[in-house]
């Protein structure tokens, strides 16, 4: 079988890989579709060199046939239509005595801290896997991860019907919470800078602004009758982002932060003092919310198919991979991936 | 009567005053103790020249007995032993709606927007008072708005019983804090930078560190099996309380800002995600914080008594609060109140 191995320097190479037989608790699957993540592009850029194994086999977001269980395997047999929830917790650190497995804090991600999906099998541990029904074709499947950890932040947000929500950020996750949000019921804003997600949005039938354009706080301040947003969702990972977050929630409401922050940024906290505000970190999801992303995605009332901006097959992995490598710096990055929601690579054939 | 006038400039002169009559949904007060807070040293040091009315009298840390009500006000009557809480709130706004009225877009606190309680006698509106059982002496009184703060603190926080709790900055709010937050069950540690006030933590039997001269992110992880705080109160309102605040909290942790940051600091975001961590703003209280704090006064449980540094009669206002003077800097700020706790002032005689 076929594997995309990426060796340092944003260089993939399609090579041969082994079929890995499943130990007594493992299933494997034949990969079906895998979609290409923020992460993977990080470490397609080399920003995670010192984290991934050299050759690294990337890519979690994922779906596929069980071909081969392993001894001890009960509940799976070959031919279910499965997706993986890529976390591997140790089940012994504080974190996971105290419930929160899925932040481990010896985690294990598959697909970064070992092998991933752009492989043609995938050999992982039984539970990781979530039944994908029939009526969800297998490339929507590929977008269940991603869509469970919209249905993470979503529900850590507490977000309830007629709220008012803003999405800072509207990439790939940011417009995914968007849509979570609204068919929760909340009265939705994202507020993007690109003027490609910013149109994106709009044929989503999304209330978009563009904050360099407008006063953001007032322009929520308006929409909410002088009382400011329910939740808001920082998805930017920007100085920007985290600074316009604080000036937009009601007393108490809430901010979801989501995006990942490769700098410490400032952070307003005599407001969040003065309007007794609440913050709350979210991070990957937990089982629950990929039962959700699962039924949302077998309901069809979500746009997904939308989202999926091109598809390769794995032989073009390099070229679907190339024209999204991160440069430095944020506005160069945010014009790499400013055309593109979400690009999935078909792992059925060679 | 008399009453203390800030006149600007550091100075505070005695002088007469006119007795008030109660409106019809006012009461009149004769005010007994009045205690000296954070606030009031701003105002006397300048800092809130815009916001008060020049002269001005400050107070709201106060207890003393009713002498006067207006014609609407049926649930007291002259003699009541009192205290006040200094919220005036509009009622109308957004906030107020919401169910949030002590922290009302349009609050008025008194003793601040309003003359406040360094006078013989005190008229404030009757909706602000709340009942002093005979068991607690009036001095003891002064304290209840304080220690209605830490419960408040305390109560957003959801501390709960066996929980570790750290809190940062142990001035007269962080060290009620910790009393009220050890009272409820809590194992507590104080961390202070100030000689004066570890010695005084210590006395209280309350675990104290100084993070100058200690790791204390590894001191908290140690003390709790490597997971991390429960609940981590920033009392400080410093760049180095932000700083370490996400340093301590285990996975899903809390943080509770009571301090009140005059700079914006840099705030680690990613740890937030990472962790899950939540913050929340506590500011001043609500009606069940003031009956909590009414509560602990009278159990006799908490070594209040011992928070009094000082008593002082009205006429030598100016003396008590000259040494206390907020000068530029933090580090002579946190010179001047490093001996003092809490101050009285008896408003009884003249």
């Amino acid at each position: 079988m076929k594997a995309a191995y990426y060796h340092g320097n944003t260089t993939i190479r399609i090579g041969e890989a082994q079929i890995r037989t499943p130990r007594p608790d493992e299933v494997r699957i034949d990969v079906a579709c895998c979609g290409i993540c923020g992460t993977d592009l990080h470490i397609f850029s080399g920003h995670m060199d010192k984290r991934v194994s050299i050759p690294h086999i990337m890519g979690h977001e994922m779906s596929g046939v069980v071909a081969d269980v392993g001894s001890n395997v009960e509940n799976w047999q070959a031919g279910d239509r499965v997706v993986v929830r890529p976390l591997d917790p140790c089940g012994n650190c504080p974190a996971c005595r105290a419930g929160h497995c899925h932040i481990c804090q010896n985690l294990k991600f598959l697909g970064i801290d070992t092998p991933g999906a752009f492989q043609n099998s995938w050999t992982v541990p039984a539970h990781t896997l979530h039944k994908l029904p029939d009526e969800v074709a297998l490339d929507l499947g590929a977008l269940v991860e991603p869509l469970a950890v919209a249905c993470h932040d979503v529900r850590l947000g507490q977000v309830k019907p007629e709220e008012y929500v803003v999405i800072i950020g509207g990439g790939p996750i940011g417009m995914l919470i968007a849509l979570v949000a609204r068919e929760a019921g909340a009265r939705v804003l994202v507020s993007e800078v690109n003027p490609s997600r910013i149109e994106f949005a709009r044929k989503l039938g999304i209330d978009v602004v563009n904050p360099t354009e407008i006063d953001l706080p007032a322009y929520v301040e308006k929409q909410t009758d002088g009382a400011g947003a329910d939740v808001v969702f920082e998805v930017s990972g920007s100085a920007a982002g985290a600074s316009v977050m604080t000036q937009l929630p009601r007393t108490r409401g809430r901010i979801i932060v989501v995006g990942i922050f490769s700098e410490t940024p400032k952070v307003d906290l005599f407001r969040f003092f003065w309007r007794e505000l609440k913050l709350c970190g979210a991070r990957v999801y937990e089982p629950q919310d990929f039962e959700k992303a699962i039924e949302i995605a077998a309901s069809g009332e979500l746009p997904l198919d939308r989202l999926i901006t091109a598809r390769y097959p794995l032989a073009d992995f390099q070229k679907a991979l190339e024209p999204r490598l991160l440069k430095r710096g944020r506005d160069e990055q945010m014009k790499s991936g400013s055309d593109v929601m979400k690009i999935l690579i078909n792992m059925e054939g060679d």
